[in-house]
């Protein structure tokens, strides 16, 4: 049972994790407390930055030969894995620590698994403490550890009957400005902003942030999914305003009808530190990446208004009958302006990793590694 | 101005008026307080079904000779207009009232005028008082007679992504038991339920009222849109359940298109005596009804589903381009059991005749007089 004094460590160990909320991804935020056998505090520390030192290490180096014999109150499971920087049971160890209590587990394959080499060891370990105000403060970085790739919200805009355009592919706008502004905070939220060439084509859109005070410390990035490199020159999301990936089979391969396989442009997006991408559309791009359970939430703004023509908001998703449907639970329903936002979430199986086989290279590893 | 007493009979005479809430249909539901100049109710009155007494008229019966110089206290404007009975203000005149007080002008073509027949005979006339109450308990009858028709309201039942079925023509279910409930709850409410003869042919619904407690007075008119004569005899909608109406090019004549024009079949569910009807699909007669701004409400239930394919909701509307789309105010959004129930309206101009040219006929007066 973990004391008064190492649950009052935790809450401040959630507080320090909090302060790398900014600047940590694609690391996860992390919160370390020392606290002397007394129980007074003898050492903090947060991860700030990637390459930066983990939270754990930054605390015991506060805490210096105070650390010999203390407890180190962790917001997660510290890493085993050896990255940027080396494995934090081992830090721990060195530093003579007799007792780790730690908040949340690590999720992810190469980093999980610290609390049982410090356990034998013969360091005591206790994990759970404040669990959900940890869980809270990391979400981003363990929705994405839990599913062994980005956390992948697919945005629509569409009307009452589910078109995204009129019969002439006029759409502009079937929102309002409400709306159209709720998706810039929805972006700047984002790693990444995905879209296909086809919507490059039509609309030439900037996909940047615009109009979210303060602006997003980076930018998102970019992303075309763009199979055989029809991307012009001019298009508009080239531009210096934020870093662009334009995904093609001359850089990722083909699949059996010879398009960028899915797998590989999420594997692309976990390599480039993304940790949540915001799926854009079309349509067709759209049902590629349901059809392979690749998206994880979908943020649908619903003007009242009625088409009866037109694109449909989602193409071809692999459902043949209606026992197969692409089932989510609604989470929120928002009012915007005179549109809805509906906002849901995808029951999905724990852990899906997409990796291409072959391609699972190394140079993620400060994406996965709790940076203790 | 209306006195104190005028105020309080006007409450009454509105709480007499919901009386015939569930018989007056498909005339107004109406209330009358007869005051003596000292301010004392002397008579009371209410319309309580087709073909009996209207409110002004019990009300008078029981005043007797004391309505002799006093005030008639009545919910809607008196008629004007003979139909099974005689008008109202002829028996206001000849009962020798010298003051009417009513809250809501009637908009019907034939009953309204009723006011400027009392004053120009020297009646003392106010209109207005206590308005939003006498509006809100005559709501259904005062819809269609501003409408000139029966007020539509247009439900289905689809996906977030606007389908009402999968690829293979599946639909059951799309949404949960409370969606489907709910269905019948709002069938309840209804004088009549229409769809076309493809749902019956494809689905045989029985569209009758079932698992509502306590059951409609009178089930609603089922109304199958049946331009060829295509219903089968053994169709469950052509059971004993509740009456059917099959509307065909043979009794209604055909549009340009070879179909029964529906202007016919709004004119024909009026003679009927409905003033509410609830159209039930499928995507090309929906099309149409918006098409011909013949939908008044739309209630949607919605799954938060995908399919990606499939029937949509909504089938040719006349929609060319975004700037032509229907637009709606969202009214109500609900959750039912896991689905959204999304409930517009259409800001529709007042006065919508819809009587096809040549076909007026006489049978409708009891449908539009005020029973005073």
């Amino acid at each position: 049972m973990a004391g008064a004094s190492e649950i009052t460590a935790m809450r401040r160990a959630v507080e320090l994790a909090g302060r790398g909320a900014a600047t940590a991804s694609p690391n996860p935020v992390v919160g370390c407390v020392v606290l002397a056998p007394s129980g007074e505090t003898v050492g903090e520390g947060w991860h700030e930055r990637p390459g930066g030192p983990h939270a754990e290490v930054a605390a015991l180096r506060r805490a210096g030969p105070a650390a010999r014999g203390a407890t180190a109150v962790v917001t997660l499971e510290p890493c085993r894995h050896t990255g940027r920087t080396g494995p934090c049971t081992t830090a721990l160890l060195e530093a003579g620590v007799a007792r780790v209590v730690y908040a949340v587990p690590d999720p992810s394959d190469q980093a999980g698994g610290g609390a049982a080499v410090l356990a034998a060891a013969g360091v005591e370990v206790e994990a759970g403490v404040l669990r959900a105000e940890a869980e809270q403060v990391n979400a981003r970085w363990l929705a994405a550890a839990r599913l062994g790739r980005p956390h992948v919200t697919w945005k629509f805009a569409g009307t009452l009957d589910g078109r995204s355009a009129a019969a002439d592919g006029s759409s502009r706008w079937i929102t309002g400005p409400e709306a159209r502004a709720d998706v810039h905070r929805l972006r700047a939220g984002m790693d990444a902003v995905v879209v296909g060439v086809g919507t490059v084509l039509a609309d030439d859109p900037a996909l940047t942030v615009r109009g979210v005070h303060p602006p997003p410390a980076r930018p998102p990035l970019r992303v075309v999914v763009d199979s055989a490199g029809r991307t012009p020159s001019t298009a508009r999301v080239l531009d210096a305003e934020a870093p662009t990936w334009v995904a093609t089979t001359a850089e990722l391969g083909s699949d059996a009808a010879g398009r960028v396989p899915l797998a590989a442009v999420v594997y692309g997006l976990r390599a480039r530190g993304v940790l949540a991408a915001l799926l854009e559309g079309g349509p067709t791009l759209a049902g590629a990446f349901v059809r392979a359970g690749l998206v994880d939430r979908v943020v649908g703004y619903v003007a009242p208004a009625l088409l009866g023509a037109g694109a449909a908001v989602l193409g071809e998703a692999g459902v043949a009958s209606i026992d197969g449907a692409h089932r989510l639970v609604l989470d929120d329903v928002t009012l915007l302006g005179t549109d809805l936002r509906l906002t849901g979430s995808f029951a999905r199986r724990p852990h899906q990793p997409a990796h291409p086989s072959g391609t699972a290279g190394a140079s993620e590893e400060e994406s996965t590694c709790s940076p203790g």
